[in-house]
């Protein structure tokens, strides 16, 4: 009896995150119209750590994804660019309740685990662990086709760099708060995520409404 | 006499070149409402070679240096975020004269070498050699001051990327051509710049208008 209680209480609480987990989110259209003219949030640009834990509106969690990494062309290619065209970024969006894989071609949320990932990219900082949502941004430098290791890692860190910007600058034109950051459980983000020898956790960039 | 008239004719070449040479450039101050609205530079944001050899106007070369890594707080921090704040960075600005390093406390141009490094940059790309200017992203990875040297070069690889996307942005933003390059000849330009064995070259942008 006791056995099937605890069943019982384990799968209510599974279900509820599997069907999370398995259900992908559809972005709103981004509006690429919107923000600062650039060298204003240049001028704004600054590195934020007191986040709000309130929730993205669904406008500007789309708009943030696909500046950060979205299709800005038909032939696929993206507002980043890439070593050797590459594109070797992979953009996970951890929120709450579950961590999600960004798809550019597509514009929408994939599922990937029903987990909350924020502690184990906070590497001890709180702000980390209430941020609405944290951007990882993951290189997979076998896509550069090097036989040089150690140059596809150094490109790897270029690329996810260089992600990470379009998301500072977007926080900046449009009044979020964001900030990179290098320090994060590399071990268990790579078993949470399943992730290959070749996929280096780059940056994360926790983002919210500025705490007032 | 043969051996004066020559030494007369090295010293005409080289007085002009360390004449400029030995010049710091004065910069205009940056425009910082100009550029189009942030998402629409990122949607118009497109690797481009197809530049024009004319010069840039003197405002658009400031703003561009700026941009790309230019002070925007009393601070002293930039617009380029760099990993622990170590403003590991150095931008040299490869014009067809000289070359210069970009005093971004100072908002003006030191003069380096009055060597022409376009030809060292291009890896053999006809388009670099004639580029009205080059964008040199050096990272000296020794003022992070860590142990672990392979993670201070992952470092440079970051915060490179992100200051290379600032000058792609601003190109979007402003009408200009540019793309990130990570091929150069580190050798020679090592040679030429005098740099150490921790300054690592880690992009250039060549930049110029677009060519009709």
């Amino acid at each position: 009896m006791k056995k099937q209680i605890l069943a019982a209480i384990i799968i209510a609480i599974a279900l509820p995150a599997l069907a999370q987990e398995t259900k992908e989110i559809k972005l709103l259209a981004p509006d690429k119209t919107r923000g600062l003219p650039l060298m204003q949030a240049l001028d704004a640009r600054a590195s934020a750590r007191a986040l709000d834990a309130k929730p993205l509106s669904d406008q500007d969690l789309a708009d943030l994804l696909w500046a950060a990494y979205g299709v800005n062309r038909p032939d696929g290619r993206h507002t980043a660019p890439t070593a050797k065209n590459a594109q070797d970024i992979d953009l996970y969006v951890c929120l709450p309740h579950a961590t999600y894989l960004y798809d550019p071609a597509n514009h929408l949320l994939k599922p990937v685990i029903a987990t909350d990932l924020r502690p184990a990219l906070s590497a001890g900082q709180e702000f980390v662990k209430t941020a609405p949502v944290v951007l990882l941004i993951i290189s997979d430098y076998s896509r550069f086709r090097l036989d040089d290791t150690d140059k596809a890692r150094f490109w790897a860190g270029m690329d996810g760099g260089i992600v990470s910007q379009n998301i500072n600058i977007f926080c900046a034109a449009t009044g979020l708060s964001t900030v990179p950051r290098a320090y994060m459980d590399q071990t268990i983000i790579k078993q949470l995520l399943n992730l290959t020898d070749t996929q280096i956790p780059v940056l994360n960039n926790p983002v919210g409404y500025p705490r007032r």
